[in-house]
Formats: structure tokens, sequence, C-alpha cells
């Protein structure tokens, strides 16, 4: 049993190359849509080359800093985690870098080859991430028995998983709001002509934006929600090893599901992309439960639990996860009143479109929240914190699908934006536009998903927290009367509003940069706006390369040194009220954020459908900027606030010992 | 000593009546200023009659509720409250609509006349709220004795409150914005241009929003911090009276030091207004903190408290208001950067504008939380809560002078609005323009003073309420691990996420209905835009009306209903939870939208001076984009933040007793 869940990731991983294979073998096409995709990948890996480069220096610091402090096994275990991290995304991203022009030859053959080729390509991602964080955390656990080792593991993780989401994000949203500044608004052309020199940069985004960033964002949960469920098992059953097995079996299983699910993801008759993709996602939960029934009912009386005490956390889990994704899809899709509501408030400008959109996305916090506070209340009462830390692997469960979604986004982006500069005929065109659509609800609702299960994940770090310091023997209460706790709280929230803030500008300055050398292009360069000539593309990238890894150095190291000033400054009170209230605050910025921003983008989809107007109507151009700025919100700020969170709560397991 | 407090407050309320008579004294000018300003006195009573007639409803039936419940003296009590917050807002109005067309007069004489009268209608508002609020404190409870009379009578304040900032922050800012949709982007109308048809509706705005809502929230700050502080006296020092009478007599005291202070409100030679304002507060500030002295080292020892350890306290509640007042400048003042790093990122366009404020926003939150966290820490380890009590009583000691401030903003307003309107000579419009200018950033530092008293008001309150659980003889530990804590500070954050965006989306709704009104007047009346005709203002302020008492509602009874759901269905400690969990929350968002709010307002008026292009420049448009999201953020959902807070903590301890 111990080696299930080895054998099982080995076997994901065994998938994913088949998968490879299988993107590899389609046809790619000819000559400019080649051409264009190579620009695409090459300033893709240039980019997160960097990047891990940027991050190696720290990653290389902070290991000599773990080995001195906590030991080698330690540093090592954080090498080991912030290197499967990087692989992963790395490979997912050339995946998707050559999938993208592949689905836009096998649009041409048709809807249902170009979603089969689509999915396949960001399935590559989703079973990398979960192979190689279920094979590190399983292999390095049976190799070392040393949870102080695993929580560097963590550590090394998150490391990347920050890194990434803020370098992705800010250099995505970056190029995508510095080409529409001027290309949309000023110059009036369309998304993605070839005529606009930032329009490679913006597509190269999308590949180290969605698919890096979230493949490092989602490793990073996945490792981490294990660690601490396993870590809580040892900490609340001493002598009973079934305990920290457990989350690991469940995984496996989870896996498994997943596997077997992505074989139904097929396009029905009624041509709906939506429903394809759903359908995956229903039978990897129903697949999941019913494989976690054995194993739960064999294992709950050896924990002295009642078999249904600890099996309902686990359907707990897995039905966040499915009406979260309902929830989101509500306020983010097209066809709902609160996309409706923000396009309607674009025709009394861009002001009222705006206000409409930070209001949805604020009001969309309401259900996610109380959702996961009955699961919370649900699960403690049934089974206390190791319930709630079997409910979050549960959620687990569907975190390949969710990534293969996500992956699908970049791919079906880069598949239209290809199919636009190469000028392929009007019906493929059709095509990879009908699938990237889908692909911005989908990554819609996975980030709903991704937000909740970290917000639960750092919850269950914070319960190891706590457990750690009563079995160092220091009896620490978090009472909300003790002003450390209470600064502490405040302290939480000042580090979540303050990493947004950060994130945000950053994405800002990033985009004026982009928007200053577009400008200057099209002013000097001449033929350009008439298509005579080609833009300097590689300017527009090593610009946006450049300001990103700039940018998302002081963001990243926030979450890092923070807490240990807290700690070591104000005490264990402190740092565990700091860590409660970065979750609660963060966990509302980040949906509002990535709600917000997503319905802001399918309010100008809806209105380009030719609703209230269409395109280049007075309520389009409103709607433009409201979209603009839910982009910074929903696909580098919003999402960032995830790995922040679980950062500080790994960082305050690291220095847990040194505070007593 | 017992008498000081009504003593004070009756000299309070005849010196706001002496400064009525220097009001009313001056000059009121010719035919059209005094027709324009009629117009608005009619639309503001009009408003605030029918505002609070909706009011009436909800409190006749709470006094019945209050009285079947909780007995005839806390019925009673809450009618007080109610009946005193209303009348100072009441008569502030009558005053200030009075004050505007007389400031226009009086800026025919020159700044120094002007300014002097402006403050002096200003101050009416001031001196009448603190005179009532601590006059119906001390009076009612020497009369009564009884405490949980006194929270009837603070629950009433709170109702007002909430109902006086959310109704007049959608009527001045639903107006406001729907003056400038049209007028300013549209048509390209200056502001407060006559041919407007919705130009009246937002000059009344300015007086029921700025005015009668901040007199109702900080009537309520100040009955509620006495209140609570008094409270905490009785609790945590059961027999010595001095507990509880101390937090009166540092009020009388500081009410004093705020009388002396106005005369020191003088323009000096550099003509610099705000130095003017400023000044007023900073001598208020010394004079109380001189006039505790003797009080304080008289009283600690009979308390068990070294003078010193009780005397820092009252130091630090000084310095916080002080700082916080910098800090607030800093940030929404056109001479520093981040109110010109918006500006300049207007020049990219609107959504670059709208993404450098919400930064600047969220990061402007990170000082001030920080100030009230030491706050917290040295307080809390001087003197316990009770020192947190006395720190926030020595922080209302320039509430006076603050909403002096705040009101100098409506009337200096409407006096420019006039000026523009009766199209006074240009040097007149000069001297009214400059006193508004100093009116906005004088209107943003006072909120940031009222959130920051608000959460810290908010704070003793829960303290309260933990006690007087403890009093009930209920042991109730608010632990972090407690999942029923845990879920009430999710909810606590739900709750301050839905209000503001319920109350953002308010704003919004009612700002396109004036959007369509003022469309359709410019379409059906000929002659209009060439200023032949007179557009039918009152229709206007109709629309306006009837929309924002309609849309107060909900928002308002929010946070009466969903505490004592929470309470009764989940316990006492989900309760303390949602209490600690909206003051953390509430006090981001509020600071976040009132501070950033104001940044957008004077990164357009920066702009207009002539930099970037100045006026109708691209980078103009954009910023009034940034100017009007800021209109809703910074006076209808930010401020309401802080009324909405402490209802929730009066609720709470009005419930206590029924929760064990």
């Amino acid at each position: 049993m111990l080696y299930l869940p080895i054998i099982v990731s080995i076997f994901s991983l065994v998938f994913a190359y088949f998968l490879i294979g299988e993107v590899k073998k389609a046809p790619s096409g000819s000559g400019k849509q080649i051409e264009i995709s190579l620009a695409i990948r090459e300033g893709a890996i240039a980019f997160l080359k960097r990047e891990y480069k940027t991050v190696a220096i720290f990653a290389i610091l902070l290991f000599f800093i773990l080995w001195l402090v906590l030991g080698l096994k330690t540093a090592l275990g954080f090498l080991v985690g912030a290197f499967f991290s990087a692989l992963a995304g790395f490979i997912g991203m050339m995946v998707s870098t050559q999938a993208n022009l592949k689905v836009a030859e096998a649009a041409k053959s048709g809807l249902k080859e170009a979603l089969d080729l689509a999915f396949k390509g960001g399935s590559v991602t989703g079973f990398l991430v979960v192979g190689l964080s279920l094979l590190s955390v399983s292999a390095f656990y049976l190799l070392t028995k040393d949870f102080e080792a695993l929580i560097g593991l963590c550590f090394g993780a998150s490391l990347i998983a920050i890194f990434a989401r803020l370098g992705g994000g800010i250099y995505t949203k970056g190029a995508d709001m510095g080409a529409d500044l001027v290309g949309k608004i000023e110059k009036g052309i369309p998304e993605d002509d070839p005529r606009n020199p930032a329009v490679i940069a913006d597509q190269v985004g999308d590949n180290v934006g969605d698919c890096a960033g979230m493949a490092g964002d989602m490793f990073q949960t996945y490792v981490v929600s294990l660690a601490a469920a396993m870590l809580l098992g040892k900490l609340l059953f001493p002598n009973l090893p079934q305990a920290i097995f457990l989350p690991l079996i469940l995984s496996s299983i989870a896996i498994l599901a997943s596997i077997i699910s992505t074989f139904f993801v097929r396009l029905p008759k009624n041509q709906s992309l939506i429903f394809a993709l759903s359908k995956g996602l229903i039978i990897a939960g129903i697949l999941s439960a019913i494989g976690f029934f054995p194993i739960i009912f064999r294992l709950a009386p050896i924990l002295k639990f009642s078999p249904i005490s600890l099996y309902l956390p686990v359907l707990i889990g897995l039905l966040i996860s499915f009406f979260i994704f309902l929830i989101t899809y509500f306020f983010t899709s097209k066809r709902y009143s609160p996309v409706k509501s923000i396009a309607l408030a674009a025709q009394t400008g861009h002001a009222s479109n705006i206000i409409a959109g930070l209001a949805i996305g604020m009001k969309s916090t309401l259900l996610p929240v109380i959702l996961i506070s009955i699961g919370i209340l649900i699960s403690f009462a049934l089974s206390g914190m190791y319930g709630l830390a079997i409910a979050v692997v549960s959620m687990l469960s569907l975190t390949g699908l969710i990534i293969a979604l996500d992956s699908y986004g970049p791919i079906t982006d880069n598949a239209s934006g290809i199919s636009e500069m190469a000028g392929l005929p009007e019906e493929v065109r059709k095509n990879t536009e009908a699938l990237d659509a889908v692909g911005n609800t989908a990554k819609a609702t996975t980030k709903g998903y991704a937000i909740a299960s970290a917000g639960l994940a750092a919850l269950v770090l914070f319960s190891a927290y706590t457990q750690e310091l009563l079995d160092l023997g220091k009896k620490v209460q978090f009472v909300l009367e003790d002003p450390r706790v209470l600064v502490g709280l405040f302290f939480g929230g000042i580090i979540a509003y303050y990493f947004a803030s950060l994130a945000i500008s950053a994405v800002g300055r990033t985009a004026s940069k982009v928007v200053e050398e577009v400008r200057r292009q099209f002013r000097e360069i001449p033929g350009l706006m008439e298509g005579k000539t080609r833009p300097e593309y590689s300017k527009c990238v090593d610009i946006v390369t450049k300001a990103a890894l700039k940018e998302m150095v002081l963001p990243a190291l926030l979450p890092v040194i923070f807490p240990i000033l807290i700690g070591f400054i104000l005490g264990p009170e402190a740092l565990g009220g700091l860590l409660i209230g970065s979750i609660i605050v963060g966990i509302f910025i980040a949906i509002s954020m990535t709600s917000g921003g997503a319905a802001w983008d399918n309010a100008k989809k809806w209105i380009e459908e030719g609703n209230l107007g269409g395109k280049g109507s007075f309520a389009h151009q409103a709607a433009v900027t409201g979209d603009t700025v839910g982009d910074a919100e929903k696909d580098c700020a919003g999402p960032a606030i995830n790995p922040m969170i679980k950062v500080l709560n790994i960082i305050a397991l690291l220095i847990v010992s040194f505070l007593v």
C-alpha cells in the first residue's frame, strides 16, 4: 500500500509522456503559422530561463541558510521541491507552445479535432504537476521520514510558485495591457493584429502566466496540502502511521480517477464545449468519491473515527469544489445577470463600467466564503481538524483536470492568435475563437477553485503550526482579546493588501513601458500601420521580460521576510494572528479580483457579440477599459495571493521551533 | 465634577448658537445667488425630511421591539440617541445651506473673509455634534444609571448614522456621477455649469452627504466610544465610579480646548489655507493634552494605575490622530508622489489610471494600520483594555474640529458652484475655488481619522462584549483554532464586502438613472445646450431622492440582522469572530476606498492645473474616469463602513444577554 502513491505518480508521468507524443504527432501546418509559433516559443523559453535564473540566486542563498539553520535534509527538501515545481512548469510550457499551432492546424479539420488536441496539450501540464508533486512528497517522505525536511520541500515549491505567479502574471498582463492600450484603444486595430509590435509578447505572456504560473501555484497547493495533512496526522495520531499515509493514498486514487475521466472529454452533439470540459470534472469527482469509499471505511476505525464521519468530509471537499465551480461560472459567464449588469453599465461610460465590475467582484465573494465556512464547520464537527485536512486533500482530486483546463486556455488563446496573424480562413478562425472563448470561462472558474483550495490548505497549515507549538511543549493560546493576536490579524491584512498593491502596480508600470515602445514603433517605423513593414516584436518581448523580472522580486520576498520579523519581534501569538489575518483578507481580495476581472472580460465579449451596439460602440470602449483593469486583477494580483498565503504559513512552520 | 460634562456640552451648544448668529448676520448677496442657494436648500431639506421619515418607520418598529425585549428604558435610550443625532445633522445642514451663498458673497471681499465665514459655518455642525452627543450620554447616564439603556442610546445613534451615511452617500455620488458622466464627458461642459440639469442635485448632495452624513457618523463614533469606555470602566473597576466618569471628563476638557482653538483658524500671511485649518487641529490637540494632565494624574492612582501609564495612552490617541492626518495628507495631496503617479498613469489611458488608483488605495492602508497596531500594543501594555478605551476617547478630542473641517467642504463646494452658476466675476470665483480645493483635501484627511477612530471604537465595543459575557458568568473563549471563531471571522469579512458591494452598486444604479434623465433633457428641451432655456433641475433632484431612499434600506439593515442570525445560530464565539472580522476587513476596505478615491480626485485636479496637457487632454479624460470611480468609493461605500462596523458591535452588546 505504501508504494501505491509512487506507482500512481509514475503512471501519471507516463500518461503525460504519452500525451506529449500525441501532441507531437499532430500536423503543424505551413510556413507562416510555424514562424509565429516559433517566435512565441522562443520568447516563452527565454523568459522562463531568465526567470529561473533569477529565482536560482535566491534558491541557492536560501539553500545555504536552511542548511545552516535547519540542517542539510531540510535544505535538500527545499531543492527537491523547487526543482520539481520548476520542471513541471517548464515541460508543460514547452508542450503548450508546441500545441498552439497544431491546434490552429487541427481547427482546419473541425472543432472536435481542435478541442481534442487542445485538451491533450493542457492535460500534459495537469498530469505532470500532480504526478511530480505526489512523487516528490511520497518518495521524499519514504526516504527521509522527516517532517521538517518535508516542510522544506513545501518551501521550495512555494518559492517557485510565488515567483512563477508574479513573474508570469506581471509579464502576461503587462504585455496584454500594453498591446491593448495602444492597439485597440489608440489605433483601433483588432486584438492579435500582426501590426501590433506587442502582439508576440502578449502571446508569450499567456503561456508564462496561465500555464507556467498556474502550474507552479497548483504544484504548491498540492504538495502543501498533502504535507500539512500528513503532518497533522502525525501530530494528532502519534502512533498511527495510517493517519500519515491516508492523504497519499487518497491522492493516488484521485489521480487514477482523473486519468480515466480525460477520456470522457469529447465534443457532444450540441457542440457545447463547456459541457465537454465540465463532464470531465464531474466524472473525475464521482470516480474519486467511489474510489475513496473502501479506503476510508477500512482506515477510519483504526483512527477511531466512524467511517461516515471521515467519509463525509471527503464528499464535502468534492462538493465545495463543484459548487465553487458553479458559482464562479454564474458570476463570470456571459449568460447570467452579473456579467450583463457590467455590460449595461458600460452604456453610461468607463466609470460606470468600472464601478459595476468592482461591485460584482466584491459581491462574488459571498457564496464561496459561505460555502467554505459551512465546509469548515461540518468537517470539524465530524472529525476535527484532521477531517478538514482530509476534505482539503479530497478537493485536490480535481487538480489534474483543473490545470488541464487552465493550460487549455493559453493553447487556444495562442491558436486563435496564430490563426489571426497567419491570416487563416474565416472558418478556421471561427473554430479557434470558439475554443478561446471557452478557455476564458474555464480559466476563470479554475481560479475560484485554486483560491478556495489554497485558503483551506493554508488553514490546515495554520493548524499544523498550532499543533507544532503544542508539540514543542509551548502552550500558546490564540485568543482574540490578546492584543498580539489582534495586531497579528491586522498585519495579516496589511501584507495581503500591500502585496496586491505591489502586484497590480507592477502590471501598470510594465504596461506603461510597453505602451511607450509600441507608440514609438508606430511613430518611427514607416509603413507599419499600413501593414507594409513588420514591427520589432523582439524589442517588446525584451522590455516585458526585463520589467517582469525586476518587478517580481519585492512582492515575492515580502511573505518570506515579513512573518519572520513579526514572529521574532512580537512572538508566536502575533504570528498566528498574521497567518489567519492573511487568509481571511487574502481570500476576499483574491476572489473579488479574479471573479470581477473575468466578469469584466466577458462583459466586453458579450458586447462584442453585437449587443448594446457591438464593437466600436461607446459601450464597447468603456467595456475595454473594464477588461483591461480586470486583466491586471484576475491574472496577476488576484491569483498571486494564493501562493502568498501559503508561503506565509510555510515560513511559520519552518521557524516555529525557534519561537518557543 | 459630575456636572462638568453637562455644563460643557451646553456651553458647546451655546457656542454653536452664537456661530449660527454670525453666519446669519453675513450678507447674502443679490438675486441670482439667492435663487440658486434657495433651490439647493429646498432640495436638501426635502431629502432629509423624506430620509428621516423612512428612518422613522424603522425607528418606531425597533422602539417597540426593544421595549418588548429589553424594556422601556433601553427603548427610550434608543429614541434619545436617534433624535439627537438626527437633530445635529438637520440643524447643521440648515446652516450649511445658508452659509454657502454667504461665503460666495464674502469671497467678493477676499479670501480671508470667505475662509472665516466658511469655517464658522462648518463649526456649527462640529459643535452641535460634540455638544449634543456629550449631553445625551452624560445626562442620560446620570438620569438612568443604566448601561443597557445607554447601549440603546448608542443603537439609536447608529441607526441614524448608517442611514445618513448611506442615504447621503448614494445621493451625493449618484447625482455627482450622473452630472459628470453626461456634462463633462459627453457634452464637454464644465463642472457646475447651469446648463446641466443635474447641477442642483449635485450641490444638494454635497450637503446631505458630507454635512448630514458625516455628522451622523461622528455623532455615533462619539457616543459609542464614550459609552463603551464607560461600560468597560464599570466592568473592569466594579466599585470605582471614577472609571466611568473619566471618559466624560476628558471629553469635556477636549471640547473646551476645541472651542478655544477655533479662534486660531485665521489666514496667515502666506495665504496657506491648509495651514490655517491644520493650525486649529494642532492647537486643539496640544490644549487637550495639557488639560488632560491634572485629571489623569488625580484619577489614575484611584484606579490603581501609575499616572504615566494612563497618561501615555491619552497622548497615543492624540498622536495617532495627528499622524493619520499626515499620512492621509501625503497619499491624497497633489504635492506628493502617490497622486502624481496616478496622474502620470492617466497618460496611457483610462485603465492605467484606474489601476494606479486602486494600487495607491491599497498601499495607503499600510501606515495607518501599522500606527493603529502600535497604538493598541502600547496602550494595552501600559494599562490594559481600559488604556485603549481612554486612548480612543482621547482621539475624539479633535472631533468637533474635524467635523467643522468636513462641513466646511460642502459649504465651499456650494459657494464655488453658486459663483459659477450665478456668473460672479472671475476674481470671486478664484477665491471660492481656492477654498473648495482645500475643502477637498480637508475632507479626505478627516475620513482617515473617522475610520481609524471608528475601528478603535469598535474594538473597545468588542472588548465590552467579551467583558459582558464574562460578567454574565459565561466563560467564552475566542480562540482562533475554534472553527466557530474562524467561521465568524470569515462572516465578518463577508458582511464588509457585501455591504461595500451594495453601497457602490447603489451609486452606480442611481447615477445611471440621472444619466438617462440628463440625456433626455438635453435631447428634448430645445435651446438647453445653448443656454437659452433652463433645465428642469427639480426632476433630477426628485429622481436622486427617490433612488437614494430606496437603495439605502437593504445595506442599512444588513448589519442589524446579520449578527443576530449568526449569534443565535452559531453562538457567541462565532459572533465574536464576526465582530473582529468585520473590523479587520472593514478598516482595509474603508481606508483604501477613501484614500484611493481622494487621490484620484486630486490627480484630476493636478492635471486640470495645466500639467500633462491640462483640461481636455487625453490624460484629463482618463483622470475624470478615475475621479468618478473614486467618488463612489470615497464618499459612499468607504465611509459607510464606519457606522456599519459599529452597528454590528452595538447589536452584539444588545443581544449578549440572550446568547448565554
